[in-house]
């Protein structure tokens, strides 16, 4: 309670540390107006400094409970709200970071959405629609387990799916590049409105993938995990890494950019995540609502009353 | 039936009636990258070569029948979708408009929303969340009464307002520039989408609102529609002609253009909509849906079967 009559509490954070995960994060976000080469320029492997899990276990529970702190503040100001999205080769480990990642903070300020397969309703709308219904309020964090970003992805890998969505033929015509204009200016109208967006590409390598599906197969409680869809995918490997590379490099905007975050240690994906997030509301300058002098006393005044309340 | 088998039925209109329409459209329509005058470029009781009501009925008649068999095509083909935008002054005839000129199409692929007040849930979206999530599908016709426009309209004119949509202060600054954008974007991918968008201002002298505010005083079956608040709007006239003008200046645009509908006259107004509405659909080029000669065959072996059956 003492927090939330003080208005000018601030979470205080070293500078040292700072600089430490901005020189990280140059191994990790896709430049706005640079072109990548997602195998050149990033490697599913990184770890920076930290040699294994337990390494980086501390640094991983501060970000926690920072963002828990970060997530009450933004809930309370009501003014922001914070879009995650998650995209990833199958296996990469967008489950497990978000839960790991978010575990922590209160579900009444987080909410999660899935998207499958297009329903025939959803199919009927523009592509946008059903990912713009459920946008996050003010004050919340809303996560994308995937995104619209499938209509870039998944669609060009398999451009007969484009057949459900009956579009005019006309809309067909450089498809590709359209939707990232699209999306872009979907964003940018996000973020002008408060509702800031950071999206991460879990990079996973093809044999890390190739590991972790014979896992799923190999151990009983992972069963339900694997699916033979999935594996199928695998085949569309290299098709898939050029579709998001070409999404990558035409989406990676100054107000909505791109972190290709190393997803083959997966205590390192959670640690960046975690970091990422950490860093973007720190920025916002999140506060409590201001209380004016006269509530101040008003409050003060209910306090008295609530003591000598027997 | 029969026009069902037959995929290259189209409707017939004379040439001659269409170039007639666009001389009138000259004085209608705010052509997109040039700066219009409300005042000196649109007149509200221009009625065209139609002397009264009574010249101009057969051709509403005629415009409402061509209506409702565009749309019975527009919904068998579902790739195409209709958002109709009725913006204007209180008493300028948009419900009238709305009952007149659409009461001839089937309800099944119609639908009108009505936007007032922004509720709790929608002032912690985005200001576009709330018209996003109601987007027609496809092979409907949506019909906006007020839409997003109010919030470079009413918002504009009252800027206090903006208190209550608790986006962040920095993103206050330039909003209407932004925001004219953003809505400009997002009709852009609306139409890339199959969505195509029509926006009328139906254009109301402030002598001509006084009238209809008076006769809702006066006719008791129209006591209903008359509204104190709608009365003292009329004090901010001018801002809101100059809130109209700014908006339909940066938000007339190639692929949503905004039409300045006079509406002085109410039959005027109903035969003008309903013409801008057909000459749309005429343009899609509308089919039902292809059949192929298999499913031909398939469908005439039917008919035989029906055809014994006693």
């Amino acid at each position: 309670m003492k927090n939330r009559l003080n208005p000018n509490r601030k979470i205080t954070v070293q500078v040292s540390e700072d600089s430490e995960l901005e020189l990280r994060l140059k191994h990790i976000m896709v430049p706005p107006g640079h072109k990548i080469s997602l195998q050149k320029d990033f490697d599913p492997g990184f770890t920076a400094d930290f040699k294994d899990k337990k390494d980086a276990r501390k640094k991983l529970e501060q970000n926690i409970a920072e963002l828990a702190e970060y997530q009450d503040i933004l809930y309370a100001q009501d003014t922001y709200a914070l879009l995650l999205v998650f995209q990833a080769m199958d296996a990469a480990g967008k489950d497990g970071t978000i839960k790991h990642v978010m575990s922590g903070i209160n579900p009444q300020g987080c909410q999660v959405y899935s998207f499958k397969s297009p329903s025939a309703e959803e199919l009927d709308h523009g592509y946008l629609w059903r990912t713009n219904k459920v946008m996050p309020e003010r004050g919340r964090i809303g996560i994308f387990n995937r995104s619209y970003y499938e209509e870039v992805l998944v669609l060009r890998v398999h451009p007969e799916l484009l057949d459900h969505q009956k579009i005019p033929s006309e809309a067909r015509k450089d498809i590709w590049e359209h939707r990232y204009q699209q999306i872009n200016n979907m964003e940018q109208y996000l973020v002008e409105n408060g509702i800031v967006v950071l999206k991460f590409f879990l990079n996973v390598s093809k044999e890390e993938q190739k590991n972790r599906f014979l896992e799923r197969i190999d151990r009983p409680e992972k069963n339900w995990k694997f699916s033979t869809a999935d594996a199928k995918e695998r085949a569309f490997w290299d098709d898939y890494q050029q579709a998001y590379e070409d999404c990558l490099n035409h989406t990676s905007t100054e107000w909505a950019p791109w972190f290709v975050v190393p997803a083959d240690h997966k205590w390192f994906t959670r640690l960046t995540v975690s970091e990422i997030i950490v860093r973007t509301l720190k920025r916002l300058n999140l506060r409590y609502p201001e209380v004016s002098a006269a509530r101040h006393q008003e409050l003060l005044k209910i306090r008295r009353l609530l003591e000598s309340d027997t």
